[in-house]
């Protein structure tokens, strides 16, 4: 790849997902991407830096909705290794599904650099970061520059039933780098039966569609506007209009998205995604085989990558012990599990909610979550514990008039200058060396040392010292909610 | 009954039960005794209340081992309404099974009055009191104070193989309260079949032996003997020695029980149960067959009483939410547990600890404890919340370093005066108002107030309020076991 077309490519990273699936691992504020279970750094973060090598530093995109953009970016902040980058963040006014959200991110691109090629990634995927993902990467963006929408697809290793398939036809001239090669697509499959998925992978034709996509931002707009026109299918018909109204929004600035007006606009597009309002009905499109492991981490059973399996089948993941149990896979995230005789379950234990279901049934999970949020249940919303930019924290009590939270402060870090109207405050240091504004006073607590910070006052921690701060805070008050916050001054422009 | 019998009634009360079977709910320090779980009244606490009006205030004797001694006199401490008594522990200097320790309570009573009757009764046991219990307790007493051994046994409702049976004979002449009269014993059986026990309740002569007995202390001794004399089998062989040493340690101060010879005395008996040792080779037994509500709350699968059973044969108790699972039976303590699909499980979930289980494997929880103690898991032995006499703590986190406890101290009442040689700690007040006694100083505190509690410093809490006083305590230090305590005066005699 030559360095003018590295600079074009612009990584357009999907972090709107609820990922319910995933429950409770998975919260609505702290979804599937942001997770770190399969291996200390979350997915997003790893989605930011398998494609970072390949992009300009400011050209990297993350579309997620209102809701998550502050978790979101928070997190994000909290990578040190994503430092360099200047990431843009695209806000939808609203959840419409992928194709209004890649429309969205293309007619954007458009404005910047009507050459602009753009990889669109999803952010909740496990994916093998190799040289053969960079032969993959170049390939595709070496076809997508030649004006066709380019598809990746993964070799499949096993008849799987829960992905779609896509059907490559022959090779196109001129593809090849490294092992990797692109060629036409002659169709795309939904999720197949058991049978069709057992053919697939003795004919060698078909490959795992991964969700990725390379093609020039033009093109996508372009291809919308045709198969919209094409009109072959209900989903697709309305292709002209997404286009439009993605050029109208990319023509505002991404403040007004947010506005009434913007909303309007945008909800007024149908909730379609991008393979049936595009791909499916385009004749441009082409596929890069490549035999990259990956994994669409779809239901909680893929946990069972953490673990090995044990004489009678079951995988135990965390403090889990087992007794006469088989086929049963069990994850605790820090409590004791134990289990007892039980045949294809699984287990999934968090600080503050359990989920016991029969392994067969785990793609029913939404349910629970449905019934759950029916019930007005906050463990589907909130998360115990949140990363930011200077560290974490984590929840450890909630209850009537007051609750307690333990604070990481990452050396040199320091939180924003912050009042609350209506909680007091008092933190404890338990570790390391904390530099307290409170109101005018500037006071250095060490470890085992205490302050008291009333409602109202104005008042910054930092971490002055070396080592990692830890404080434990008690705040007291009738209303708790991390909505009570007054910022005048932080150091990550929040 | 008169008053003079009524005086000469001793209950003694057998409280050393570890309860292993109802892990996670019981632990080692936290036995299923002490459980409020069917009620709000620990099983033990009802098992006190029950016999209460027919014994005298100094006639209540708690038979447990040396290291519950402490938590179950600070949970007995703990209930208002058994203010006026004067328990008498009888700790054990090792567990012997029951024979040993009925022996030693009798011995110890004998030697107190030589005309004294005893009730044996278990402390982690459903039973109804009621009218029926009232004459009972009347028929057996009147029967005890002729010289027999009387067990009570309940009119069995189900054909039950968990519980062992006492075939009952002929009615005693004069031994009528009410609607109970006292019958000759044929035989004990032990846990019966399935086709035997129809055949039990269909005959009406059998009874579910409750483990409940009446007899004069001094006859439970000499029974002993003489069945060590006939010595019909292996487990009686040895009553003599066991009456004898009980008469040893009955003369020494209880002490001196605790001392290396009393604890070879002791050990040196064999761990028999007393229904092996002398009721199932005595002719001179009799029954109280009753018709009392009675459990022996033997497994964890007693926990259904506490709920509605479903339309699908499932029971929920607490924060339990259910997708289509069948005979199932969740318990939750406090977090929030979700089943998916189920089908005859059970899920018992507590602050730090859940099992989850093949109904059909409840039985065998002591594997799973087995198991957790060669691990070293602490959630074996400890619980996170503790009954004492001033009120109650529970354990919010701990973690290396620091811990913190939420502390609540009932109005008028007072914790020790105390210091600690290893850990510091700061004491938030979240609700009502504590005099603190810090060093020479006496400070009060009120809701949003707090105070720091360096390591070394005499400290009492004081609730000086008319309402219960929460406290947030983070202690910080090293060490930070329950056992690092010094206590300089205490209301409670610790």
């Amino acid at each position: 790849m030559t360095d003018e077309r590295s600079k074009a490519l612009h990584a357009v990273i999907l972090a709107g997902g609820s990922g319910s699936r995933f429950w409770p691992l998975s919260r609505e504020m702290n979804p599937k991407q942001m997770l770190s279970v399969f291996g200390g750094v979350s997915l997003m973060t790893r989605a930011v830096r398998r494609i970072m090598p390949y992009t300009a530093c400011d050209a990297v995109h993350v579309v997620t909705g209102e809701r998550l953009f502050d978790e979101i970016r928070n997190h994000l902040k909290a990578q040190p290794e994503l430092d360099h980058l200047e990431i843009d963040y695209l806000v939808e006014p609203l959840a419409r599904n992928t194709a209004p959200a890649v429309a969205l991110a293309a007619a954007v691109l458009v404005e910047r650099d009507p050459e602009s090629i753009m990889i669109m990634l999803p952010s909740d995927h496990l994916l093998e970061d190799s040289e053969l993902w960079r032969n993959t990467i170049e390939a595709a963006t070496n076809l997508a520059a030649t004006g066709r929408m380019v598809t990746i697809g993964l070799k499949p290793s096993r008849p799987e039933t829960g992905y779609g398939y896509i059907h490559a036809g022959e090779e196109l001239a001129d593809s090849r780098v490294g092992a990797v090669c692109g060629h036409l697509v002659l169709a795309f499959i939904e999720k197949p039966d058991r049978n069709s998925a057992v053919g697939f992978v003795a004919d060698g034709g078909y490959l795992w569609n991964s969700g990725m996509l390379v093609a020039k931002a033009a093109v996508i707009l372009a291809e919308l506007e045709a198969a919209g026109d094409a009109a072959c299918t209900h989903e697709s018909a309305d292709g002209r209009r997404i286009a439009d109204v993605a050029r109208q929004l990319a023509a505002m600035s991404p403040t007004e998205w947010l506005t009434d007006a913007g909303r309007a606009l945008y909800g007024s597009l149908p909730a379609v995604p991008f393979d049936k309002a595009a791909l499916e009905v385009s004749s441009n499109v082409a596929v890069v085989p490549t035999a990259l492991d990956w994994s669409d981490v779809g239901s909680l059973l893929s946990i069972e990558k953490l673990g090995e399996t044990d004489s009678r089948g079951n995988i135990l993941v965390g403090r889990a012990y087992d007794v006469d149990s088989h086929d049963t896979l069990v994850y605790s995230a820090d409590r004791l599990v134990a289990t007892l005789g039980l045949e294809g379950a699984i287990v999934v234990d968090t600080a503050d909610a359990t989920l016991v279901a029969s392994k067969d049934r785990v793609q029913d999970v939404r349910l629970i979550v449905d019934m759950l949020k029916a019930a007005g249940a906050e463990e589907i919303t909130t998360s115990r514990s949140s990363l930011r930019p200077w560290g974490s924290w984590t929840l450890l009590m909630k209850c009537e008039g007051f609750q307690i939270k333990s604070i990481d402060v990452l050396p040199g870090k320091r939180l924003s200058v912050q009042s609350h109207t209506r909680r007091a405050e008092h933190w404890i240091v338990i570790a390391g060396e904390a530099r307290i504004l409170r109101g005018d006073a500037d006071i250095v607590l060490r470890a085992n040392e205490s302050v008291y910070l009333p409602v109202g006052i104005v008042h910054r921690m930092e971490n002055c010292g070396t080592v990692p701060l830890k404080v434990i805070e008690v705040a007291v008050g009738e209303y708790l909610g991390e909505d009570d916050i007054v910022r005048y001054s932080d150091d990550y422009g929040r």
